[in-house]
């Protein structure tokens, strides 16, 4: 079995697969396009992509890229808690550090930490948490803001675990495949409504009066025009989804069924 | 009257400000979130944000900037028309170039004309296109995708217009300020639902049964764990809009209104 993975390993999104694959090749890609058009192709089984960080909300290459998909399913979602580390190529003391590489989101998480131990160091800002890892291993003197992973990955110390400011950093992946499943208590649909007032409202109406729990909606741009949008909702199942989906059919241009989970 | 907008000169939304502003000062900040917290202090009178693209979506660096500002309103929202450009420090030709340097965003809005005339050149990514213009301004036979303004701002030549493979591609932006505008036809607010079954379908109900039409729906995180979300919804104002939004408070924790416009 093969598992795609956002690249480079040292990632979230590598923590994440390593978490959920037991017994599968980890392949990487440079883009989250690259992993859905990799299973479209029969390339990999499985492709693990985040879908939503707590903090930054919805993941829109993703949710773009799953508009665009043919068929490609849900199989299961897991949440991963991001925390950040300070990790260097030797056991540096706090004083000793001279300059921190890391992605601006991740230099932002650790914002009141690097106040507090470190605001005498240079910052640095890189395209990815993994780059920054990589750019401090030949650099004395320097730490980086990564995921623990990285420390293993790439040779590195571990300075000080969990300095992020605040617990309420969680991603939510979806791993996706090309098979439907038919079990699982959630189901996530996307859709795109017919421009007259109200469809919005009648749409969401289906699941109310049949006791279906909308637990997210997204809007998307239908990349035509201004003002024309595409939706993703997660919704509970209950015995009445199918007839509720079958009854959307009247109020959608189209639907689009991503699977139980 | 001084206005910010979002720097450096030469940015899709300095085109903007010079479109609105006819004499006002132009003030250029870093971030959005800095030209918020301008008005808030009266450091400038005014400030133009991009609130959403057709391809890209909203922009949530001005959505959360927002749901976390005080007294903020709309005056006034414009659409610009996103126009690519290639432009060289002399006029060269197609076969003269050797490199492109822009912007991620701009380098695939023009993919099929890159291909089609420039397939030979090396690309540079670069964080801005106005950064991309700055870069080539001293470096022959080479070429940068970018905004018209440019060509004015950096001394350069314009060697081809209107070079984006498609025409669909818009961003909307909005001219805040600190006072309430009772005047316009759409208003925007920002509410979050009670945590129980059906609170979106009964808030978009109150719109509906008071014929107003709801023309986009956005949702951010609340920012404290996965599932809480606050909304952004743009309505057509008719004369029941007062009476609905007071409706409201029953089923929304929190409702901010950015006022007509």
């Amino acid at each position: 079995m093969k598992l795609g993975f956002l690249g480079p390993k040292g990632t979230f999104s590598y923590e994440a697969a390593c978490e959920y694959a037991k017994d599968q090749d980890l392949i990487e890609y440079k883009t989250i396009k690259d992993i859905i058009f990799a299973i479209e192709k029969n390339e990999i089984d499985e492709g693990i992509v985040p879908i939503e960080n707590s903090l930054q909300g919805g993941v829109t290459e993703t949710i773009d890229s799953l508009i665009e998909s043919k068929e490609i399913f849900i199989k299961r979602s897991m949440i991963l808690k991001i925390k950040q580390n300070l990790i260097a190529n030797s056991n540096y003391k706090f004083d000793e550090i001279k300059e921190i590489y890391s992605h601006p989101q991740a230099l932002a998480q650790c914002r009141n930490y690097i106040e507090e131990n470190l605001h005498h160091v240079t910052i640095n800002q890189v395209s990815s948490t993994a780059l920054a890892a990589k750019e401090i291993k030949t650099k004395n003197y320097c730490a980086c803001i990564a995921n623990e992973k990285c420390v293993e990955e790439y040779g590195l110390c571990m300075l000080e675990k969990d300095i992020q400011d605040n617990d309420f950093n969680q991603t939510k992946f979806w791993i996706l495949t090309k098979k439907e499943n038919q079990q699982g208590s959630k189901i996530s649909i996307i859709f795109s409504t017919k421009n007259k007032s109200g469809a919005l409202y009648n749409v969401l109406g289906e699941f109310y009066k049949n006791d279906i729990n909308l637990t997210k909606i997204e809007s998307r741009p239908a990349k035509t025009v201004l003002g024309e949008y595409i939706f993703l909702v997660d919704l509970e199942v209950n015995d009445k989804i199918d007839k509720a989906i079958e009854n959307l059919k009247n109020e959608c241009n189209y639907i689009k069924v991503l699977g139980r989970y």
